[in-house]
């Protein structure tokens, strides 16, 4: 069952100033674990890559502990249960979890959820019906509160975050516009997604376009990206509307103290919320919202575009620098090959 | 009744950069209006001068349309009814409204709500019952939603608004810390007004002395002053935390742009909600609001700070001036002696 000899894993080094770079990571082989009474053996077959993991490398207290220096790197993952000590989880079972950059992880399974490979294929969960699509539910619905007819604008429109943003606002029957960046996103938010516009921030004015594509103000505006793109956003709020702090891509790479929202005075003459969040927190309502999210995923209604890399472990500390220069498209996934 | 020749006037003359300065006043004496079927003639008596003038003064969109050049400067006012052609309001009621900086001002009665003199003096309608008591538990109770036993931080704590917010949370059984100008300002709050603790912003380090005063964290922050004040607070933010946006006098009179919340991204770390408003938007609640308020008024258990000053409306650009340079000490009002 065991395929592989070792247990290649991304170790963090050192903790990085701005950009990650080689010298932050530790990478290793060590014996494939052992398991006890009550645990399980995992073998890693999809790895999640996501803008959060680089705060997850920073030494500062935030919603989950760091990583530690020395630790395997935290990941989403997707794999398969190879051995077991768990009644819960036979071999051969499908789970999603936090296993870590590597390819075997060990588990007591309490961090583990099974998935249903017949509603969709594995990587699925890390996208449409895992971090990407919840963070997108729970943002827009439960924080954001998403009304009919409210003009929704969201930044890193073509990520795996905003792209489910906007389609979900989209099927509740909102007027939707998408900030990404170059021509290709923009039109396949249009084309492809079925969003009202799409706005190039590399070759447009963020500020003259979107007065031109929510001419009525904006009333949801669901941020990944933070920075000059906040701002502008923020300055096109109408009264009561609320502005979810999902991410902020743009600042957490920098060296010096990240950028401030200048606009957020608007905040009180407009008399709108600013909302930050965490999926991890809806977590109880988890059921019912991949429920609502794989029917829209089998009816069509959504589409999770993924961005699969195949590889070993080994390049990870690369593929996680395409979130940051915007080389990818989609949910970015690493699928083992080993 | 009428016992003043002409009608004074405080006009805008220019726009400020910065601070305001006499060039962007135009005082001049008017007749005295006549009025027509439906109108009362009120005398001003009590001028309210409050940090939104600042903002009333920018040709800037905004909740209520910027103060023309060559108008009247707009202010909160409590007067009396010296002429009436209007069957609601008799000679001799005291009423509030936004009246102006001016002796006379006619109207039709529609911005002008009848004060009680039995309950409270009337000065007390621009400060405990007015302006300042119906922001800060707007604020605090319907923004904030502020529970029990929060650890409350109310910055601006010995103005007008602030001095509210503190001791509304102290009915309502919080820890409530102030961030105030000078040892003075300090020790009002703690030994007049029962704050738990006050921070001299002048000769204190924010943030230590905030992680000293709310060692659990911040669970409200009520925020009237912006800049590195708004970010000190934020960084001690609990989860859940709500921080009230009621203004940003520090940020007022900036001729750059102003300086956003460096630490915003703690709303998500934190999954805490910054929210603004504005007092008129609770106006259909005023009466049950002023009830509770005047309950505590007569009680005692709420003190409302009067900073009066006895003049003429030429007084006006002065006295504006003093909210932002630290040196007034409560709710400033111009009492108008002619």
């Amino acid at each position: 069952m065991i395929n592989c000899k070792s247990n290649r894993q991304v170790c963090l080094a050192s903790r990085p100033k701005g950009l990650p770079n080689p010298t932050n990571w530790n990478i290793i082989s060590r014996q494939i674990p052992t398991i006890q009474s009550g645990e399980v053996l995992i073998k890693v077959r999809f790895i999640s890559i996501d803008p959060a993991m680089r705060g997850w490398m920073n030494d500062r207290v935030s919603y989950i502990p760091p990583v530690q220096i020395g630790s395997v790197m935290r990941a989403l993952t997707v794999g398969e249960i190879v051995e077991s000590k768990n009644e819960t989880f036979k071999v051969g079972d499908w789970v999603s979890g936090i296993d870590g950059v590597q390819n075997y992880a060990v588990s007591d399974g309490t961090q583990n959820a099974k998935i249903d490979l017949s509603i969709a294929p594995p990587q699925t969960y890390l996208g449409t019906l895992g971090i990407a699509g919840l963070t997108a539910y729970s943002g827009l619905l439960k924080v954001g509160r998403l009304r009919v007819n409210d003009a929704v604008l969201v930044s890193g429109a073509a990520g795996s975050v905003g792209a489910h943003v906007g389609q979900i606002a989209k099927i509740k029957g909102n007027h939707v516009v998408g900030i990404a960046g170059g021509s290709k996103k923009c039109r396949y938010l249009v084309d492809e997604l079925g969003f009202d516009a799409a706005i190039d921030y590399k070759n447009e004015e963020l500020s003259v376009s979107i007065a031109q594509h929510c001419p009525k103000g904006i009333d949801l505006f669901f941020d990944n990206v933070g920075g000059k793109t906040l701002n502008a956003g923020l300055s096109a709020i109408n009264v009561g509307a609320r502005v979810v702090i999902c991410g902020a891509i743009s600042q957490y790479n920098l060296t010096h103290s990240i950028e401030g929202p200048s606009n957020y005075l608007l905040l009180l003459l407009r008399r709108a919320r600013m909302e930050g969040f965490i999926y991890f927190d809806y977590h109880k309502d988890w059921p019912n919202m991949i429920k609502e999210l794989s029917n829209w995923h089998s009816s069509g209604k959504i589409i999770g575009k993924e961005d699969i890399v195949k590889g070993n472990v080994d390049i990870f500390p690369d593929i996680l620098l395409r979130l940051f220069n915007g080389e990818n498209h989609g949910k970015l996934i690493i699928e083992l090959q080993n």
